[in-house]
C-alpha cells in the first residue's frame, strides 16, 4: 500500500495511491480504517507529508562515507514546526551562510513503540518515505546543539508517500540537484541498520504512530541555493521534489 | 489566571484554578473559550501538563552559575513523549548513571510565533510554569547530540499550572531535594532574558500556541535517585512535586 495524505476541501486528509488515482480514506490509517471507492486523480493532488509526527529523529553519521565511525547510534532531534511536504518551497535562512541537502530513506512508526528488541522493529513500522534533512552547516558547527540547524521552517521534507511493502535492509536511494545526481547510495551500506536504531531508540524513548525516523545521509551533501530543485528518490518508494527559495 | 489540564471522567480538560476550585473551562483555552461555574476541588484533583506542547525548546548555559558564558542563546530540544505532569514517578533509565534534576522557569507560548522581536514577545506569550529539565550526565557527555539526555521518558516535568500574570524579569525559583535546597536563583541573572530567548528562537522557527521554552538552570544541579521527592517552586506559580523511582 501506499499512504498519502492530501489535501482535499480545505482539510487534510488521508488516501491510497492506486495507479494514477487516490481512494479516499476512511478513519485513522494508523489504526482502524477502511480505503473508500472515492477516487482522485493522483495528477494535480496537493501531497502533504504523509503523517504528522509527534516526535522526529535522525541518524548522524549513520554512512561511513559520512563521517567518523561511531560506537552506538547518534540520534538527534528534529521539529514537527520544520515539515514540509512534497513541491513546497525550502527556504533558506537569511542568517545562514551554507544550506544542505541531506537525502534519506525515513522509516514512519506504525504503533506505539518502547523498549523493543531489533526482531521486532518491522512489527511497529508502518512503512517508508523519502526525506531531505535539511542543515545550515554554519549553524550546525557553531550552535551547542543543532536546533536550528536542522528544524528551521521547511528544513524538513518528507514525502511524496508511505510505502508499507519494503524491505529496509537494501533499499537503493540517490539526491539529484537540478537533475544531477548529487547522492548515491543503498541501505545496505548503513553503519547501524534502519532495524538496530529504531530499537536503539526505543530503549530511553516511547515512538508513537506517525513519528519519524530519518536513516542518515551518504556520501558529501550538496549546497541549496535559490532557484535550485532538489530531488530526493527512493528505490520502490517515489520521488520527493521540493524548489529552494530564499526566506522572505 | 491559573490554568490547569487536569484527568477529569477519563478525559483531559482545562480548568481554571480559583482558591481551592477548579472550574472548567469550555473551548480553547489558547484561543475562544469562557471558565464555566462547573467547580471541582483543587484537592486530589489529578493535574497534567499544563499545555499540550506540539514543540519544546530548552536554554542551555543561561545562567553564569551553570556555565561558561555564551556569545547567543543556546536552545537545545526537548519531545512531547517526555512530558509528564505533578506528582508523577521520574523515572531513571537502568542504563543511566547519573539523573540530575534542573529546576527551571518555564514560557508557555499562547499564539503563533514567528520572527518577532523582544518587545513583541509578552503578547506572544500565554503565562509561565515550574519546569524540571531531567538529564542523565552521562549521555549529555558521550552522546553527539543531547536526545536522550533530555528526552528521555519522564525527563520533561512540567506544572503544576500556568500563571498568566507574571513579570519574567524578576522570578524567584528554587529546587528542593526531600525538602533541603538544593537551587536558588532569580530569573533577573539570566545570560538571555527570557524575552531575548523566545525572540531569539522565533528567527528560526515558528512556534505555536502550548508550545514550552524552558528558560535555563542556575547553579549545581542535583543527583536524583529512586526515593527521592524532588520539588520546583517558581514564586508567584507553585511547586512542581515529583517522586523519583528506577524505570521498570
Amino acid at each position: 500500500m501506499r499512504l498519502a495524505r492530501i489535501e482535499h476541501d480545505g482539510d487534510a486528509v488521508y488516501a491510497s495511491v492506486d495507479g494514477d488515482q487516490l481512494l479516499l480514506i476512511d478513519g485513522n490509517p494508523f489504526g482502524s480504517h477502511s480505503v473508500t471507492d472515492t477516487a482522485l486523480p493522483l495528477d494535480g493532488a496537493t501531497l502533504l507529508c504523509p503523517s504528522q509526527p509527534s516526535k522526529i529523529l535522525a541518524m548522524a553519521v549513520n554512512y561511513r562515507s559520512h563521517g567518523e565511525p561511531v560506537a552506538v547510534p547518534q540520534p538527534f532531534l528534529k521539529t514537527p514546526s520544520s515539515v514540509i511536504g512534497p513541491e513546497v518551497a525550502i527556504e533558506l535562512p537569511r542568517d545562514a551562510e551554507r544550506v544542505d541537502e541531506e537525502g534519506e530513506v525515513v522509516a514512519v512508526i506504525g504503533r506505539r513503540t518502547r523498549n523493543i528488541t531489533v526482531d521486532q522493529v518491522d512489527a511497529h513500522v508502518f512503512g517508508y518515505t523519502c526525506g531531505n534533512d535539511v542543515s545550515a552547516r554554519d549553524w550546525q558547527r557553531a550552535d551547542r546543539q543543532w536546533w536550528r540547524a536542522k528544524s528551521a521552517d521547511t528544513f524538513t521534507v518528507v514525502g511524496p508517500w508511505i510505502e508499507t511493502d519494503l524491505d529496509p535492509a537494501a533499499v537503493g536511494f540517490r539526491a539529484r540537484l537540478n537533475g544531477e545526481s548529487v547522492q548515491e547510495a543503498n541501505t545496505s551500506e548503513l553503519v547501524f541498520s534502519i532495524r538496530e536504531c529504531i530499537a536503539f531508540i526505543s530503549q530511553a524513548m516511547t515512538l508513537e504512530p506517525g513519528d519519524l525516523v530519518f536513516t542518515g545521509t551518504p556520501g558529501t551533501t550538496a549546497q541549496l541555493s535559490a532557484g535550485d530543485v532538489i530531488e530526493v528518490e527512493v528505490d520502490g518508494v517515489g520521488v520527493l521534489r521540493n524548489p529552494v527559495v530564499d526566506a522572505p
